[in-house]
């Protein structure tokens, strides 16, 4: 095994800055159920931006150090710093998931079993080269699948599975999906198209719309449309939809989503209330592309939620049997249903280059990064 | 027994016009599992506001009709009138809960036995001299009650304990309460006492948080002062609030008290996550008293929920058994924990007065009207 390990760290410094580095660490000795595995390919989301940026402004970033070992420098205004303290001074990993080889396995069986096994793998770290994980954080991929193909097989699809398994334990009958290009957004359109559900899939762009068209996709409304608030409501009245998801949170939609949910539901009262319809209406925020604040002008009743959605305590209340329901099927199908497409591979060192940065922080849709440490 | 029966009405007309007038109808008689009620006094409510005024603009009321029969009109905007469709035309009877004696009852047991009796009352339409209801909509009050005491028996009696059932099955531990000086406010501070429940008073006067720490309020905090944020902070890392019940919802108060609840749990935290804490924040919002848009600046990680809350659904999920033991507590304790203070005394034909209206409508906390109907 080679014995060099280099990994990516993000460092808020008492100064006010936030320094972006690589770093080299002693390779891993897993313990009993922990394995060690050479990440191959891992997947830039937006989650992860979030701990490698953290509250930094990344238009002030300037690169120093070399060529092979380059720093990012970058200024976090004042005001966020409180909120920082237990991170200054941390050299914090970034990566949330990624897939490789197993190449050192603990004492235990399960952890024996996967010597030599290509998986996927979920918990923060893994843009580095050698990678230790409890067996528990471990996707075994099927035999033929490569790294590649199974990098993203937690945050996406298992994101995108929650939504619907959210959608079914708490009595919806079909999705408002917001931001619905995006890979994950993909995911959802075939997971829906599979499992006979409906999809109201909101876009911004009239090329978004034909691609999930070309998918297959049957109800996708444009946001920028000036017909973009009666389109909504004639998908609703006929999918039924009483549930949204929705990463971009600041501004108006989550609130346009629940006033047209409102208008189509109320559509079926024969007498009119002033607390609106009894019918339940759930938006989930799941990101924030949009950090400005979120305005809701309540025009929607009463019977209505507005809630923070995290994957980890998305799990949580569905618990262990749907969970691991929901994992072997992302195995099975991570070609298929959960194939994630990555327009650039990079590096680590490639990741740290400042033209790279400005790439791959606009969180364009349809622009993905993959990161391949061993390159 | 007397045979003319007035009723307070609001109706909606396709001219854009909002009319309350007097109207003569019959006398109800009960069926089997009905009783007739001699309604003696009836509060009026911000939610009773809602249905009599519905959406007109009564800074546009004027009064016409008799000194004896007043009709008041005012006008409705025009972009609200597609939303009330359902009710144009419709003379809609106010007044959502009232007490009095019941002086018929249908053939029913559970109907006879209530014969004679000071019974209170939910359901639409008690602006009313006689009010036909079934039994299970009455509450018999405790011999020597009056019906001006037991006249606000439902609304803000069960709300307040919803509040508090709410907390107990969602696992909160304490409340944090906006626009706490109200009626309901007093009421859910004497029942938090009672139950030994911290709950942390919102007020906007000095003379509202004197009211309250008059009465025992351990923690009251004055949303107007400069160092609000940080007392409601520190009353939360006292108290551990995470639940709080806004009835005001327009503005920035509702993204104040999760962005506080969050601080406070945060620094229990020991690393720093990019989600923000795990802990769950809970507001609801049970009213209008702003009807602007809610403005959330999210800095409160993803455990978070804001939900509209109204009495009847919350009701139907805490489940029969406790709204049973609810009510029961109600009646036992309408005249101390229960106990609403009337300011104004005002019968049909005063309701009706533009004066009055002028001085109703401005929902002032500490001024509150009961509708004596016999007068």
């Amino acid at each position: 095994m080679k014995e060099s390990n280099i990994q990516l760290i993000s460092t808020i410094t008492e100064d006010n800055k936030l320094t972006l580095a690589l770093q080299s660490i002693e390779m891993p000795k897993p313990s009993a159920d922990e394995v060690v595995i050479r990440i191959e390919a891992a997947p830039l989301n937006p989650s992860d931006l979030g701990v490698m940026f953290s509250a930094a402004d990344m238009s002030t970033a300037t690169q120093t150090g070399t060529e092979q070992n380059p720093v990012i420098t970058a200024d976090v205004a004042a005001k966020f710093m409180p909120g920082l303290k237990t991170r200054v001074g941390k050299a914090t990993p970034v990566g949330n998931e990624g897939a490789g080889t197993v190449v050192a396995a603990g004492s235990s069986p399960a952890a024996q079993a996967l010597m030599g096994k290509t998986v996927a793998v979920i918990g923060g770290g893994t843009y580095r080269q050698y990678h230790c994980a409890n067996v528990q954080s471990c996707l075994v991929l099927k035999e033929g699948t490569t790294a590649k193909e199974g990098a993203s097989s937690f945050v996406n699809p298992l994101t995108a599975l929650a939504m619907v398994e959210t959608m079914r334990a708490e009595g919806h009958k079909a999705i408002i999906h917001a931001a619905a290009a995006s890979n994950l957004g993909q995911m959802l359109n075939r997971i829906c198209i599979a499992d006979g559900i409906d999809l109201i899939n909101i876009v911004r762009k009239p090329e978004q719309e034909t691609l999930l068209r070309d998918m297959g996709a049957k109800y996708v409304v444009n946001s920028t449309s000036e017909t973009f608030l009666a389109d909504l409501t004639a998908a609703i009245i006929e999918t039924g939809a009483t549930i949204a998801f929705d990463p971009i949170g600041g501004g108006q939609l989550t609130s346009d989503i629940l006033n047209c949910m409102e208008v189509a539901v109320a559509r079926d009262m024969k007498e009119h209330s002033v607390y609106g319809s009894d019918i339940f209406k759930q938006v989930y925020i799941y990101g924030a592309l949009n950090r400005g604040p979120i305005t809701l002008n309540r025009n929607f009743g009463f019977a209505w939620a507005v809630n923070g959605f995290l994957l980890f305590n998305a799990l949580g209340k569905l618990g262990a049997e749907t969970v691991m329901a929901m994992r072997k099927r992302v195995a099975d199908e991570i070609t298929s249903t959960f194939a994630s497409h990555y327009t650039h591979e990079v590096s680590l060192t490639e990741v740290l280059q400042i033209s790279s940065i400005e790439a791959y922080s606009k969180q364009a849709t349809g622009e993905k990064y993959l990161i391949t440490p061993q390159k």
